[in-house]
């Protein structure tokens, strides 16, 4: 393997370093292409260059690992290399969950592998596994923490009582949050994520746009208070269940969650995914979803594959009938509100509870997926909507 | 697919009803054999026979699923296959770890599949895993609760104060454990299954009677009190560490485990394994170890997977430099004895603490993982030995 690496950043300098320590994989690095060459490093400077062309043109590259924070180049690039017969590992979840349908098509077209387990979960092998592993007719279900900056930035919300302003600081201190990190708390790339998984767990090519989507950044610390109230915390899951007509309710929400839920154990920038199957139950993948390393460990993974011809077969689409996104999904909610005018007036389909106090006010009971897709009140400043512990209406789970 | 059953019991009719209901399988159980085709049964009887000529002689079955629970009878039934050149999926981790180097060899001569994700903790896809996905130069250790029914009456003494004789009694009333429970509390099940870790983690193919193994049928009420006072519980683990000269130290034993240790979260009839590498950090896999159904989820996965030609390489083993098994192992113990005398005078290396009471005595400190293994003193009625939480000296970790 005669790898070209694009990107240089704390995850490009830790496969470098790994690379050059696994012997075994019998792969080495001739090229890295970086927007600044000449920046000091501590990598000799002559495998350094800003030209693409030195990497997609040289036919002795036959490996592209794709590591830049540009989905659109990432796209050119990935693209070009598929076309011109180059295998690539990518762990850029933007641009594959934004391009999946021609992703798929060029690598069946060109018959040339692109692989991104370190794009979901970090070192997870969890796209490897809904691929390989769990057979779609028994899976009823994927709901997991994918997002480590946010899970960061709530456990110490919870478990130290920092505010979320502190929290989100301290992440960022940490690495674990971007300067930027509206992409982060939003939950745009948990959702990017949940894109991979739906096309590896049950055949479903999603734009992340079409999807329901909110982050933690609306939430109060009166919702927290109110979590604590109730024994739970609040975690940023997003989740992919089959409904009982075949038919996958799939959206990224902040939710109250509590013991003896196994995502209520995954604490700070951990990343944990359930898969619950007909058969096996509950199964619970744990690990480090963010960092250099641990993405390198899952790059590593896929180079490894790579060695003797892996490529994912997208089986679900394929070899099986693929299911279809579900839109009539009811959802058991609680949302929080400033002023009774932020609330339609039908925003839920029933009540179960309701307080009112001085400036802040909130209700509990059934949402439904169609309107809060047609609908962005529950997005507004002022307003914070979190779904309950059992998120899904109990019959409407398979 | 044209599937030869043998065996009967419950996973076996579990695997019968989940076939007829995957129909994306493509696969159809030609023939069951089984001991007693008379007794009646929720099957149609002319799909029974006691002759399993019948199965192996039949040149339109081309998958094996053994699932009987003799050892000897179910290694000939999987050599006779492999070598008709039918695919093997079986479920017996003692007939595998018995006779790994003749069916690594069948394999491979006769160039034919045998799968056993089944055989190693149920539903919780770690061979697989360990065989495709953790390269070996980066694994520094796999250490797991793989037993169901000893996790079970450990969790039931510790969480519901039940006495030892009460906890496998209802192990057993609820099939957690067999009649006769000496393979799973003496530690042989945990050591059959180390056995296939070994062999897909470190390329190590080890029979079992060479590895130290115990079981926590000599724990008694005193040490449950140790463990009590030190916020631990007691767990059997099975464990694979890399050391630093690179060999694996390999062996099950009980183990205090206290908090934040994942293995802590592992609770009743669960197994749960961490997988420890320089890049990914602490891996977690949690599931269902046993029982009908999460047993066919691991054989449905097999035989899924037979579908698209998939086979063992034993990557370890043949694509790296395999591990060997280390001797000089130095471990943190507790060990219990109601008697000096048993207690030989060269029993520990180091002493850290000891108590002694009227007929209760205890110490604590280091012992030598070869000398447990040249002696026996430590299995014997009325001595208990329990590893610490920090079971293998930091100095010989990885």
């Amino acid at each position: 393997m005669n790898i070209g690496l694009f990107g240089y950043g704390v995850v490009v300098s830790a496969v470098y370093e790994v690379l050059n320590h696994t012997p075994s994989l019998m792969a080495s690095i001739a090229k890295i292409c970086i927007k600044n060459p000449n920046k000091p490093r501590n990598i000799g400077s002559e495998v350094f260059t800003a030209n693409r062309r030195e990497l997609l043109d040289d036919p002795a590259i036959n490996v592209i690992v794709e590591m830049t924070d540009d989905a659109v180049a990432a796209f050119e690039i990935v693209k070009e290399s598929l076309q011109n017969g180059k295998a690539v590992v990518t762990a850029n979840k933007k641009m594959v969950a934004n391009h999946l349908p021609e992703l798929i098509s060029l690598q069946s077209l060109h018959n040339t592998p692109l692989l991104y387990e370190s794009a979901c979960c970090a070192s997870i092998p969890v796209i490897r596994n809904l691929e390989e592993y769990y057979d779609n007719d028994l899976l009823h279900g994927v709901e997991g923490i994918i997002n480590g900056s946010t899970n960061y930035i709530l456990s110490k919300i919870f478990n130290e009582n920092l505010s979320y302003p502190e929290a989100l600081k301290q992440a960022q201190e940490l690495g674990f949050a971007e300067s930027d990190p509206s992409l982060d708390v939003e939950g745009h790339d948990a959702l990017n994520k949940l894109c991979l998984l739906l096309a590896h767990a049950y055949g479903v090519i999603a734009h992340p746009s079409t999807l329901v989507c909110h982050g933690i950044h609306r939430l109060n610390a009166i919702d927290r208070e109110v979590a604590s109230a109730q024994g739970a915390q609040i975690k940023l899951v997003a989740r992919a269940v089959k409904q009982p007509n075949g038919e996958v309710a799939a959206f990224v929400l902040p939710q109250f969650v509590k013991p003896p839920h196994l995502l209520h154990t995954v604490r700070n920038e951990y990343n944990g995914v359930v898969l619950t199957s007909a058969l096996a139950d509950e199964q619970f993948f744990y690990g480090k979803g963010a960092g250099g390393f641990p993405t390198a460990s899952a790059i590593l993974a896929d180079l490894s594959a790579l060695r003797y011809d892996y490529k994912y077969e997208y089986k679900k689409l394929f070899l099986q009938e693929p299911s279809v996104l579900a839109t009539d999904v009811k959802l058991n909610a609680y949302v929080s509100f400033q002023d009774w005018q932020m609330l339609p007036i039908d925003a839920f389909e029933e009540i179960h509870e309701y307080y009112s106090g001085k400036s802040f006010h909130y209700r509990k009971g059934v949402v439904s997926l169609k309107k809060l897709k047609a609908s962005d009140w529950w997005k507004q400043p002022g307003v914070s909507l979190i779904l309950q512990d059992e998120a899904i209406l109990k019959e409407q789970r398979k």
